[in-house]
């Protein structure tokens, strides 16, 4: 049997242009790389191409990870059965961290490939980290429901679970409806939760604050349409 | 009021020397800063000099956040509100994460300080990319209950969790009784279940595989003594 590729899973910064948040060995790596999975080919191109200007990115292959289908599982396993070495990227951030990249990766390790994964920013981590809220047991819990009673039941549900395991639950909104968010956890939480918002992290402008729901009631904050992580401790 | 100074959390390696993993962030922010909190002062003051020959690390100001004691805050606070920078350095990978942290960034809070996180190696991210399971639902539970029957109920109460949520569930265990957990996830979870063991993570002796727990019972590996991440999926 042939020696089959690596799979290599690469970060990209969450802030438009904040390559310090880039590890070398993202740079060392993606010089080489010559073919791809991505979840949005656009984005990896510009991304390798502001990396590396020398790189003839017309001699990359690339294949997008589609947002219902998934990842085309035949080319994957033919690339690393080849001993093609294959990227994964997400559209911002660290693959397979919620995001749909988790199956390339499912699929790398069912064939006996190696799976390498490369150090880079995640806003989940990130704003855990800042939050100074509980990291020795946290859960990311993804998107709530949009709709009530399912919405208000959940971030019931997710208050009384951090308070029975002082238990730092995370979660993400669309960024049109961070304001409306927001607005929901302030009136189901109570006064005594600890919140963190997170919002543009690793950019210029990042915000970043952890206080009791109490005292951000009184100065109710209106947040930007950009992406946002919502984290509570009870 | 005079301007407040900036809390940094700065994440240091993972594995030994590897320094492919560090974002120019921290490089960056190393040189400039003069006041620390650190989980290990001689850890800290090994990894500044290793990156900055230059430095002087006597010119540099260090609190052990003591494991039983916590952080002194009375410090801290005096650091921040006289303006200068501190940064948080844990023993190895992201401060906050896994480890006794976080307390510094939530005082930093309190007094309306910046918090900024910089971007670094984070073994239960860098494991749970690599896994190839559910990304956009999980949770850390941090260590099992050491004794019997907390520790099985703890496990199948995860098991359960997953399959009810679809979530992964991540745990670790001190490097010695890496084998005894072994076995004991082998024995309490169902064949189906898919389990991920990450270890040595970003080393060049690194391990990290994904298979069904009924796949794992035919061929049984010994961990090294060695910080692993158990990652399970029902």
């Amino acid at each position: 049997m042939s020696k089959k590729g690596i799979l290599y899973l690469v970060p990209i910064p969450i802030a438009e242009g904040a390559v310090q948040t880039l590890s070398p060995e993202v740079r060392t790596h993606t010089k080489e790389l010559k073919y791809y999975f991505a979840e949005n080919v656009r984005t990896a191109r510009r991304f390798l191409k502001s990396l590396h200007r020398e790189l003839v990115i017309e001699e990359i292959a690339f294949s997008e990870i589609d947002k219902h289908e998934g990842a085309d599982m035949a080319t994957l396993k033919k690339w690393l059965n080849e001993g093609q070495n294959v990227g994964v990227m997400s559209e911002a951030g660290c693959p397979g961290i919620a995001d749909p990249g988790a199956e390339v990766a499912a699929v790398a390790h069912s064939i006996g490939a190696t799976v390498v994964p490369l150090t880079g920013p995640s806003s989940l981590v990130l704003a855990l980290m800042a939050s100074g809220l509980n990291g020795q047991s946290f859960c990311f819990n993804g998107y709530l429901p949009i709709k009530d009673p399912a919405r208000t039941q959940k971030l019931k549900a997710l208050e009384a679970l951090s308070r029975k395991e002082n238990q730092t639950q995370l979660f993400i909104e669309t960024p049109y409806r961070n304001n409306q968010l927001l607005d929901e956890v302030l009136k189901q939480c109570s006064d005594s939760t600890r919140l963190c918002i997170a919002q543009n992290i690793t950019a210029a402008d990042a915000y970043i604050k952890t206080q009791s729901i109490g005292d951000w009631k009184k100065k109710k904050p209106t947040l930007e349409k950009s992406p946002a992580v919502f984290l509570i401790l009870a």
